[in-house]
């Protein structure tokens, strides 16, 4: 039944040579892994207008200097970017750049930054969308963190389905999107060219105004910049896309950058030409919108495109989380089991684990994960400086042809995303210290997890270790509870396993059925030995476990080995185990983890 | 760790010979088992004059009259249950007496229905004592299910600790109650004859009353009935008691009988008396209380009694269910687990599971289980009515000396209770439908646990089958991850065991791998025949359990039997666990469950 619903869900096993078929063109890879960079315009030009309406109207002249410098950092982000993809063909992004030219540490603080930022946005994202849906129809405000999971649960299994399945869905709504804010600016710009916007409801470029401050216009820098989050999730992703993958992904790369550039300076022109003021109940482009077009139908779809590619962005998270986790489970930082391909061939525990994170965040935080962006934020920023100047350093290392403009390219980028990093610790350090303590933590994990692995590979490793000389002689216990068919079972297959020690215990809670036992058992079994215990406290593991540390304790003097056949019914139907005391269970689980012994179950299959 | 905080809260482990020492005096007895029925102190008046007062005021003189109808029925039920200890000197009450003498079904509906009264007890009166702690600090009020939930699990706790440890606790608050109540009212009568109250604040007994009908009298004595809840609990608690058990427990059912039969007139006189009007806010007994003291510190002492023998009223659940259902599972209509004593020789699994129940209930309600109390007025009159009719047919069968005397005092018992039971049904329907739907189930799952034990027994039993031949051989497959140091110490201990077929088997996910694996294998272990499958699907379970079912159709023909050996690496310390796939823990379950295999796990364990 659970077969079926899984099946249901998230459709038939692939088989492994069907990956080639999983892999993204350009136009379905453009909608899933820029969903996340392309939503941001929703609310980077807004951030913008926030800081700087702490001064006056006035100042709004200043969000046009501030978008263009966002556009240069975008410029020489993309520029960078590009340049990590076709270095590092086989995807990675931050992680692999930065470990492979800066070493291990400053890789695996990339990495434990970006796993963290990822579940950040897919938790952000997905409460930011159900916000815009909740603030459309009020009667669902009290089922925001339910619908919340709803949404994430979705997500989740459309990803599982696989990666050209879940691009196939949300490629649409990605686009309609973009074709939204595009008519948006159109017809914005078209309104102003025709003079349809009075000329003065802003001020003019160059006004001055008193109280500005640099740490102010830095600060509104800095807010304009979290538009620039996810700009890496195509580098990581490079695996997922269809040959030539380099190639295809700079290309997408460069397409996304292009639409993200006109996107943001076309609304942050607009809001400032028709003089926005950031209000707390509607959103700098709802009022764009509203003034373009009124409250009709093109409003109505622009703001249910808007609240889609919110939810959406959590998709850039779902699609990036796991490549990265595979890079790091590979070189040992994290449980191996992230490496492995699920059903459909997509990384599914990376895929369920991301899902898990964010479900919890958003529980916790009861669906107001706002106050995680500046986290988020920060989280972006470390990466990019990281893996910038991880490429600085190759091409001062490596010199190959035409070096000189690639270090220039990622000298600048580094240099912002550094100026931007820090301006966000000290701007608003009270919401950024925890990453200071978190991250090292880590980091620590990470290193201790690789020395895990590592001790295990050399325990395991035959050129390390004697080979082991062989048994002389098996004992084996058995564990009677009474006289019955099963125990015959399990003594006819310690018999047919020829010259073994065999010892049959029984723990007796008073000295009556001790007695009587015994005298059962001489009838029954005369040539199987019998051990009775006796248990003052109704406890049969306890003097069980005493009884085989005495013999094993014997055994290996002899270099003989301990083996305690358990004798278990299984009964017909799942439900039924309920009404049997699971011993057989406890018994296997304490020895196993706590005795050098071995442990057999001899099963007896119940037949109704 | 956690066996440390296990001592600490319920007491080191007893030996099972010092049971005698945990067996209850009748003053700890009746303390323990009397709470219940006492607490009903606190709300029965109340619901007679709830009733009356739908007609008016006037009507409230039939509170005396119904109060003795009440009384005749407490004489009747408690002269009956004095006759069922003597008769039943090991316990079981209702759920005994219906068995033998009605048969099997009645004895089930009657165990079944108080199983779940005395769950409905805990949760109903633990709520009931909450709501009297936070109407006296109101500023607790929105953790009244926290403070429900954390009293229930310190009644648990005490239980836990042991019988007697919880009745030396819960005597003090259990006579302090009965204290303060005989203090009200000799004070209260002392107002009366000195003509403190005035005499014409109630109606005279007589006085005419419009409206009246037969059908709300008996709907105010049914009501007025559900003080007698609790009333069985002794009898079904016999075996706690100390030596001469049945006459010890007979003197406390006794004494109860008379306290109780003294609080409930008292207070039904004095409400009377005092022509108390039931509030909304303010309980019939804390109006008599004000009215007798003034609000001074005497009215806190008995508010406060009040509320701790609410809560304690629970505990009587405590100490006859856990006796109810050692009955029922020794009869094999329960899981046989609850016939298992615990460390403190509780039957803490009936203790515990118990708690849960009541806590689920507490959770599902939120704490506002009075909607219950109908259920559970119902859910005590079924067993009361069967019980009674047992020993009628016993007394009719056995016809003892003196016989007809205790055939009328069982025969008005059971008259009495039927009457109550089907008042209850005929003015309470719509609260009470559902023991129809559910005791039948409950019933229907003891046969279908019954049939299940008593298959298993034929099953196990030697007499019932062929003694099974010896086996002629063994094949042992092992499922091999690489080529290892835990794999090697695997197949030395195969190899020590003689004369079996050896087949290791490796399952690939690509060719490459599968030859390759294939060359290294044929060096390392040339007399160890490999067998390597293929996997597209990415799964080691499923062509690993294929391949064993071929191994083991092929066996069956030779008598050979299949053992599947593990070779399991345990980290050393448990969260390394996480790090590792547990296939190995996946295929034994898998095997043990659904195939006829012999699964042994062979450990080996890592020291770094």
């Amino acid at each position: 039944m659970f077969n079926a619903l899984k099946r249901f869900l998230i459709g038939r096993p692939l088989k492994s040579h069907e990956l080639g078929e999983q892999k993204l063109n350009k136009v379905k890879a453009l909608a899933i892994l820029s969903s996340d960079a392309l939503s941001s315009v929703a609310y980077g030009p807004e951030q913008i207008l926030l800081v700087l309406v702490s001064i006056s109207a006035i100042a709004f002249w200043y969000s046009i200097p501030i978008a263009i410098g966002v556009l240069f950092l975008l410029l020489a982000l993309i520029l960078s970017y590009r340049q990590i993809i076709y270095a590092y063909p086989h995807g990675g992004g931050a992680y692999v750049v930065s470990k492979e030219n800066l070493g291990e540490n400053p890789g695996l603080i990339a990495g434990g930054s970006l796993l963290v930022d990822y579940i950040l946005t897919v938790a952000v994202s997905v409460s930011a969308g159900t916000d815009a849906i909740t603030s459309a129809f009020p009667s669902l405000h009290p089922y925001n963190v339910l619908i919340a999971i709803i949404l994430v649960i979705f997500i989740t299994i459309l990803n599982l389905r696989g990666i050209t399945e879940s691009a196939s869905v949300l490629a649409y709504p990605v686009y309609l999107f973009v074709l939204a804010l595009v008519i948006l600016i159109i017809v914005g710009i078209y309104h102003i060219v025709t003079g349809a916007v009075p000329a003065d409801a802003h001020s003019p470029i160059g006004t001055p105004v008193a109280g500005i401050t640099l740490f102010l216009l830095l600060r509104a820098f800095a807010s304009g910049c979290s538009a620039l989050t996810g700009v890496e999730a195509i580098s990581n992703a490079i695996p997922n896309f269809k040959d030539p993958a380099p190639k295809n992904a700079a290309k997408t790369l460069m397409a996304m950058g292009f639409i993200l550039a006109v996107l943001f300076t076309g609304i942050v022109y607009l809001a400032y030409y028709y003089g926005i003021v950031p209000q707390e109940k509607e959103t700098v482009v709802s009022q764009i919108t509203a003034k373009t077009f009124g409250r009709n139908y093109m409003y109505y779809f622009i703001q249910a495109t808007t609240a889609m590619i919110l939810v959406l962005a959590a998709n850039t998270g779902y699609s990036a989380f796991p490549l990265l986790a595979v890079n790091l489970a590979k070189d040992k930082y994290i449980a191996r089991m992230f490496t492995i391909r699920g059903d459909r061939l997509g990384y599914s525990n990376g895929i369920i684990f991301l899902a898990v994170m964010a479900i919890i965040l958003i529980i916790v935080f009861k669906g107001r994960t706002e106050q995680l962006i500046p986290l988020y934020a920060v989280g972006v920023f470390i990466p990019f400086t990281l893996s910038q100047t991880g490429m600085l350093v190759k091409w001062v290392r490596e010199k190959p042809q035409g070096w000189l403009v690639k270090l220039i390219i990622n000298f600048v980028g580094a240099l912002i995303s550094f100026l931007v990093m820090m301006i966000f610790f000290i701007t608003k350090f009270g919401q950024v210290w925890s990453v200071l303590i978190f991250l090292p933590l880590i980091v620590l994990l990470f290193h201790a997890i690789k020395k895990h692995y590592n001790a295990v590979g050399e325990q395991l490793s035959l050129s390390n270790n004697e080979p082991i000389p062989p048994i002389e002689g098996n004992v084996m216990i058995v564990p009677v509870a009474g006289i019955t068919h099963v125990v015959e079972n399990s003594l006819v297959y310690a018999k047919s396993l020829g010259t073994v020690q065999l010892i049959a215990v029984y723990v007796a809670f008073d000295r009556e059925t001790e007695a009587e036992f015994e005298k059962k058992w001489k009838k029954w079994q005369p040539d199987v030995r019998l051990v009775t215990l006796h248990s003052h406290y109704r406890s049969i593991v306890q003097p069980l476990t005493k009884f085989i540390d005495t013999v094993e304790h014997k055994a290996a003097e002899y270099n003989h080995r301990v083996t305690v056949l358990i004798p278990q019914f299984i009964p017909k139907k799942g439900w039924q185990n309920f009404l049997h005391n699971q011993s057989s269970l406890l018994i296997r689980g304490f020895l196993l983890y706590r005795r050098n012994v071995i442990v057999t179950t001899v099963p007896y299959h119940l037949k109704k």
